[in-house]
């Protein structure tokens, strides 16, 4: 015999988190509703493992500057066992996004598949972000990308699809911000200004909420050190932190251009009026050339087929603002604000990527695609609202009042579960049947049946509605041929929800 | 400018898969119809990370043996950042089943969680398995488990969702074989072995569908060592070789029991008759007295429950050769086999384990609960042509055949998709009719929508059927405001299934 061992604290690893009860039932609610959209699309299913080679997820070896900016989980077997047999094994590591899969399943599999390769996917993905309020190491995305078409109807399918899942979850004001990272491109010859800088201005620009047209303009004058954060540096950081770090209180910094080239700037950014107004005024300002007209020009075609696709035009904005990070899109971008959320940021956002693969392939493939952050749309669907919260996918528990009875309660169990209806069989430690009840109140379990020794001698059943908010006559008794009538009949019946529990 | 990076091998990690198309598509149909079965049944979901704590997963630090047996993915953050901000770390891995998970969120919740607590979770597991032919280091479980119910109406009620399930899923000819630990527990006090030498009898018992009853009785006499496998130990083992393990050609091995043990072994293993019948004649043996006693009378209540729950008796039977491996069982055990597919092994099996949280609490709690290994089960499904494979959930394919007219295109596809049709946009880069709708036919899409400037000019648009088989009259002419009426129409139309593509 062994000494007792000690116990094992019953704590989840910090950054990560369970999910369970009414908050995911909701939340796979708004995942089948997501999903359906995505097929409505045309869209077809990948998944991809959890584990790949860190080579394929951060890039060529040499590529060290990646490798250390990202923040990744390695996996390593306990036994280490060499897969290869060869002695020496290669690393592998956790996702963490959907894309970098997507380009690997499609260099290895492009001969076979359909082209474009239209593909949605649901996964978790990790990242080892700072344990804190709101950031987790473990999250969900739900991408939606198409592989293979350079054309703009691409990229405004992709965009409609965004309109149509935010529609299908009941969310009515939103906004869909439009760009084109080929106009920002164009900023350097436009403005005067070294295009090794572009990114540092474009980060700058992002920060237009925050920090107003002034505040852009200031910041895009300061010095352009210390280095600009990676998006991977900057997802472990908290908002305030992220902006005294562009901006100490004393001495900010930004990117580094001249005032007149801020200034040039500035007056793009001021740029305003309809879609078509605005891309007139791109197109005037470059006089129609180069890799900004380019950009413009894609966006009007966007423009044309969002509005065959039927989107709303106060559904969607052009916004020369948007730039989507230092990422790898390379046309189009797009991202969506919630209205009454102004402060939550973008819950859906993608675009075109044209060299993704070219990591594993000598030649780029056109690819444009949109993720969903779940977790975070969820939250914020929460916070809006929009969610119907109930604690419980049944309909009906039948209590136990003589546990002698149980094979017939296992029957009447059976014949409600046959009829389709969602029914438990109640098996805890209370006898009382109001103690039963209260586990079907606490569970939000509408109906209760009730079967003691009057009604098993008499071949009744009762039915005991909980939605029913008169409590005097909320019971009805029927023969036990009855039972999958009444119990329907119970369910149909529409009462006015009571008032939300306290706690 | 930096020169080119070598090109990544856009490969999967060895014992790593992607799943797609019609594959996935009859997965994912295979997934939603379980789990309406365990809602059916009042299983309500979870969700637990995919990184847990070594010691959650593998008991208590001190308990090293099953530390080393355990084939456990490690995870290290890349930049090794100190959650806790201690200095420590403590070590963390992927999660190897979705039980010990369960064990860690009951115990951590068990105040607020409804008693009992009946949850279902779909999820991935990894193991670090050898790769080889169809065994894989990521794969899916599906569980349902009952936490806080001792009685035997818990544990009839996972066999009836078993038996739901693989009805829902179209599977006829199956047997779910039941057994109780308990009375294997009893066997050393009956055929005379010390209890420790338990395990390996069982593991020699649970051998009877290769070794046949003579096989398992010799084996139960060879001396028992090289030690017993665990179950960790046997994941990764091809049968034969697993076979070879415990009986090498010369000079086998098994349990070291005596000739008169054994003997006793194989007429207990050699009962037969109903349900009942196999019960009585276990009581009879230990005369209605110990742990053997206990175990048969909590089957009887068990084949009392399953008839109420209207199971047919050919679908599941009392097989005392059943132990499901050496693990943490302490009741009634089951596992289903397909019956047109004996060599598969079970698809679905489970049982009960008292003692899973004492590694978290100071106390045991009552647990009952079966898995479907989802890749086996859904393997075995395409083994027995019992999957619809569809390439597609696609109804429709819109035709591009003028690309001035895309946003003309885009407009039909939205309002089909408006009137809840699948539908897609071709976005490839055939031009001609021909080809797009070769690619049609290569992702199984039954309608093609075609409109060239004839059409066009007229306020038409033309419907392709390919699933009429009369090549000649599968294309009709309708006015374009007919469109989603005709598209309806033709896809309501069945017609016989075209012979399966040889490729």
């Amino acid at each position: 015999m062994t000494s007792t061992p000690p116990l094992v604290p019953a704590s989840n690893v910090a950054g990560f988190r369970d999910c369970a009860g009414a908050e995911l039932l909701a939340k796979r609610a708004m995942l089948d509703t997501i999903r359906a959209v995505y097929r409505l699309f045309g869209f077809e299913e990948l998944e991809t493992p959890a584990v790949e080679f860190m080579d394929s997820l951060l890039g060529p070896p040499s590529d060290e500057d990646t490798k250390s900016a990202k923040m990744i989980f390695e996996t390593t077997r306990l036994r280490g066992r060499d897969a290869a047999g060869t002695g020496a094994t290669a690393r592998t590591a956790l996702r963490f996004d959907l894309t970098v899969p997507l380009a690997r399943y499609y260099s290895a599999n492009r001969e076979t598949l359909p082209n474009p390769y239209k593909r949605y996917q649901l996964g978790e993905v990790w990242r080892g972000e700072k344990p804190q309020a709101g950031r987790y190491c473990e999250f969900k995305q739900f991408d939606l990308d198409t592989v293979g078409c350079a054309g703009m109807e691409a990229d405004a399918e992709v965009i409609a699809a965004m309109y149509t899942v935010m529609r299908a979850l009941g969310v009515e004001r939103f906004l869909i911000r439009v760009n084109n990272r080929k106009i920002l491109n164009g900023l350097a010859g436009l403005a005067g200004f070294d295009p090794s800088l572009s990114a540092a201005v474009m980060t700058v620009m992002d920060k237009v909420d925050a920090l107003g047209l002034d505040g852009v303009q200031a910041a895009l004058t300061r010095r352009a050190e210390p280095p600009i954060l990676s998006e991977e540096d900057k997802v472990g950081m908290e908002p305030a932190d992220l902006q005294a770090y562009y901006l100490p209180p004393d001495e900010g910094w930004g990117a580094g251009i001249s005032a007149e080239a801020a200034a040039t700037i500035r007056s793009f950014m001021e740029i305003s009026g309809s879609p078509e107004e605005i891309l007139a005024q791109v197109l005037a300002l470059c006089d129609s050339e180069g890799i900004m007209a380019e950009g413009a020009n894609e966006l009007l075609e966007v423009v044309a087929l969002l509005d065959a696709a039927g989107l709303p035009r106060e559904s969607w904005a052009i916004d020369l603002s948007v730039a989507r990070g230092l990422g790898y899109y390379t046309g189009p971008v797009f991202e969506t604000i919630l209205l009454d959320l102004p402060n939550f940021g973008s819950v859906y956002s993608g675009g075109r990527y044209d060299d993704l693969v070219t990591r594993f392939l000598p030649y780029g493939v056109p690819a444009v695609g949109a993720s969903i952050g779940v977790d975070r749309l969820f939250a914020a669907l929460k916070e809006l609202d929009q969610l119907e919260l109930t604690t419980s996918a049944s309909d009906v528990l039948v209590t136990v009042m003589d546990r002698a009875h149980m094979a017939d309660y296992m029957a009447m169990a059976t014949e409600l579960r046959e009829a389709g209806i969602n029914t438990e069989l109640y098996m805890g430690s209370e006898n009382r049947l109001g103690g039963q009840i209260g586990f079907a109140e606490h569970r939000g379990i509408p109906l209760v049946l009730i079967c003691g020794g009057r009604e098993f001698e008499a071949g009744n059943v009762q039915l005991k509605n909980l939605r029913n908010p008169d409590r005097g006559s909320n019971q009805v008794t029927v023969p036990r041929s009855g039972l999958i009538q009444a119990a329907r009949e119970e369910l149909a019946t529409h009462y006015p929800e009571p008032e939300e529990d306290p706690a």
